[in-house]
């Protein structure tokens, strides 16, 4: 008994080595999260999460009567699974409310259109509006126009994403999302449509976030599908006049102050933590499977395998289950805000949100004493066929790129892409896409990851203001 | 000249040869058959049919003013490609409307579904209705239920349709989506849901036509997408209840008439026809580019390709574009009505109907006499990957089979229907999803067996009730 406190506690001693000495590993480490990944590669939880929150729950729109509801069903799952601390911290946020929307070509002939208000749209005028449409290829060509040729019309903006591993043009699609009904408001637009940020050729929009900057009036905006941002291109390029009609009703309600819900598997030294999850809410036309139950699912579940360990772990892991990520990253903004000061504590962090796609490569952003360390983890994920690459930054996901910002160490561990953008922010995320073992191969990484940086001898970096901030991306 | 005049009056006694000797396949004709075959693996005009349809019109709901667009469009389309005669019969039927159609689960908790009501359904209640799920796995376990089971109730059947080349199981599928309301409503049901007749997991909803006996009192009827039906059977197998919400504005608007727009290219003998077509009418929620506008592309391209040939076809062909096909075949029985005792001059009758699917086999429904005829005009179209099946019968396509009921000789060229059911009846039915390779395929069968046809010494059987009525199916 002696023998093993004594041992424990030179284990603790060496946790808090010198700044300047390398961060290591522990080969005892190794091999328990060589055991851990082969459990994790026959998970359950994570899908039976997946399942039970997409199923009795659903759609999850930040501020709806789903959001309190999953809220308290995470609270009862942290406990349910034994979790050593379970408890939320509130966030505050507009809340904006979909309430229905329609969309039709008027001329030159009848045919509806499906769409989807972006997040943070406001309704059209009572009895909708009809107006021609001006299309633009870019961002730029908008906002070079003339306003005389946007004024009182519908803009259109038409960049087809491509698909790729890396999910790359996503940037350029939800960049249009982003600051397109803006600047077409700025030019007097009656409203703003977009081709999806999506790959499918699916009849289905794909909904996402705008943002309207100080000082302009906002306008309707909406997602076109694949197929209709088709139609309107080959209408427009055969010479005829586009009249669209757009009755759109949404809008805010007030604010809403909803919770990061968090559980913690508690380490001997209950203070420093990994700092892993997902984001609780989704958007509401599909029932948020991959966008993001699967991020709660993956993380929960390798957390609770660790805390299934006979011997408690050096450090705790704290899975955070993030409010209101869709419409602007509230959950990690306010998560942030409420731990910079204590944020050293959170030795490294690493959320999921991208599905089911297996990861393919691990990233980090850590301090140089720390590098030698993500190798030896890297290593250990190699077996699940993860690569990695140290020269490329990691933050750690988008709510942690807040956290990640005000001085948290990153741990990135990138999912393949290739078929998320087909279903992200769209009525077909549903729990049918999750594909069970690419599920389980993101447990057993994350399982591995976390295991061996809280068992780690040294820290990764972590302190107040210790990273320069790097641009969050909402996905 | 005067050879060629006496040339040309042998070949039309030659086709009134005595109905006991076989019909035969000149060489002469083989061999402009193999001409024609090429140029058309090279067509460009079905697809422009196709894509003009389909973006100029969309949307073509029997009744509707598209409807009377794409009447106006094919009549002119017929006469700019130099069709010989070009005329249209009118067909009528009761005019059905889809106004707006919204659904959700309201317990466990409110989760939006994606419905397609079903053609000739009723409205539900000013306001909607809510009412409880109860499952059946089949129509016969519908019809075999305690009337206390259903009553007051929304009945739900679950069977999912299987992927197939030959599109097999869509029998089971569009018979409980044909019969099952009826019998629901026989019970006293306060609506019907099923699951989509088709093999997407998209979100999406496939819509169809539904029927309900005599004496029955109609009640709301509406398909669920496959992820929406997945959602409804995992919360009823965790025992919850699930009440649903409907609220369908859908129905009759009294009696429309149509038309069947038909265009021909007149052979020496301008009596005698082949008969083909696709039906002009789609159903509302795509735009009907795979159902029909590719049966329309692909039977005018292969007839106006055989209509520029140096000399006139030995006999016609007729080219009929039918009318609300979908809500019933009655452009197709309005045709056959019509045309019933002069049914012996439509040679042989083959109409498209599975958008683009590549087609695989050939089979028919002739007089014996003719079948060597039939074996010859195989042979010609096997080097485009068509088999022959000299013993399944062949009616000629859904449209014709009233036709070949009064007695026309058909002639099935089946296409493969892997890929058609992902997106029959439903929004994703659109032009992208038209392949070019394939279209040109079937543009080259159809430009093959309908020269051959026309050119044969001798018929094929057809005469007033030559053949017994088989059963015809909507697609």
């Amino acid at each position: 008994m002696r023998l093993t406190l004594t041992l424990a506690a030179c284990l603790l001693a060496a946790n808090v080595a010198h700044a300047s000495e390398p961060t290591t590993i522990p080969d005892r480490a190794l091999r328990t999260a060589a055991e851990l990944r082969e459990k994790a590669l026959a998970d359950t939880l994570a899908y039976a999460l997946v399942e039970e929150l997409t199923t009795t729950i659903g759609p999850r729109l930040a501020g709806s009567d789903n959001d309190l509801k999953a809220r308290e069903w995470m609270l009862a799952k942290f406990r349910e699974l034994g979790f050593d601390k379970v408890w939320s911290e509130p966030v505050t946020f507009p809340k904006w409310v979909r309430r229905s929307e329609h969309a039709s070509i008027v001329e030159p002939s009848q045919q509806a259109l499906v769409i989807s208000a972006l997040g943070h749209s406001v309704a059209t005028p009572a009895g909708g509006l009809r107006a021609p449409v001006v299309a633009f290829e870019s961002l730029d060509a908008l906002s070079a126009a003339d306003p005389d040729a946007v004024s009182g019309r519908i803009v259109y903006i038409g960049p087809r994403m491509q698909v790729s591993r890396e999910g790359r043009s996503y940037g350029i699609s939800s960049s249009i999302r982003s600051r397109g009904p803006s600047i077409a408001a700025q030019k007097g637009a009656a409203a703003f449509l977009l081709r999806s940020a999506g790959t499918s050729q699916a009849r289905q929009a794909h909904t996402g976030v705008t943002r309207f900057a100080e000082g302009v009036t906002p306008i309707p905006a909406a997602a076109l599908s694949n197929p209709d941002a088709d139609q309107i291109e080959r209408l427009l390029k055969r010479g005829a006049a586009v009249i669209v009609r757009l009755d759109i009703d949404v809008g805010f309600e007030g604010e809403y102050t909803g919770a990061n819900v968090i559980g913690e598997i508690s380490g001997r030294n209950s203070d420093e933590h990994f700092l892993t999850g997902g984001h609780l809410d989704s958007w509401d036309p599909g029932t948020g499977a991959i966008d993001d139950a699967t991020g709660i699912g993956i993380t929960t579940a390798a957390a609770h395998l660790i805390g299934q360990l006979p011997d408690k772990p050096a450090r705790s892991i704290r899975v955070v289950a993030f409010a209101n990520e869709e419409a602007g990253l509230y959950g990690g903004k306010a998560y942030a805000e409420r731990h910079r000061d204590a944020i050293g504590q959170a030795i490294l962090g690493s959320e999921s949100d991208l599905g089911t796609g297996r990861i393919y490569k691990a990233t980090a952003t850590v301090k140089p004493e720390a590098r030698g360390a993500i190798a030896r983890i890297a290593e250990a994920l190699a077996p699940l066929g993860i690569s990695y690459d140290a020269d490329a930054p990691g933050a750690g996901g988008s709510d942690l790129s807040a956290v990640h910002a005000v001085g948290m160490a990153g741990l990135s561990l990138h999912q393949d892409a290739t078929t998320y953008f087909d279903l992200h922010h769209s009525a077909s995320d549903t729990l049918d896409k999750v594909e069970i073992d690419a599920l389980r191969q993101n447990v057993a990484a994350y399982a591995v990851a976390i295991y061996l940086t809280i068992e780690a001898e040294g820290d990764f970096g972590s302190a107040p203001g210790a990273f320069a901030p790097s641009a969050g991306q909402s996905r």
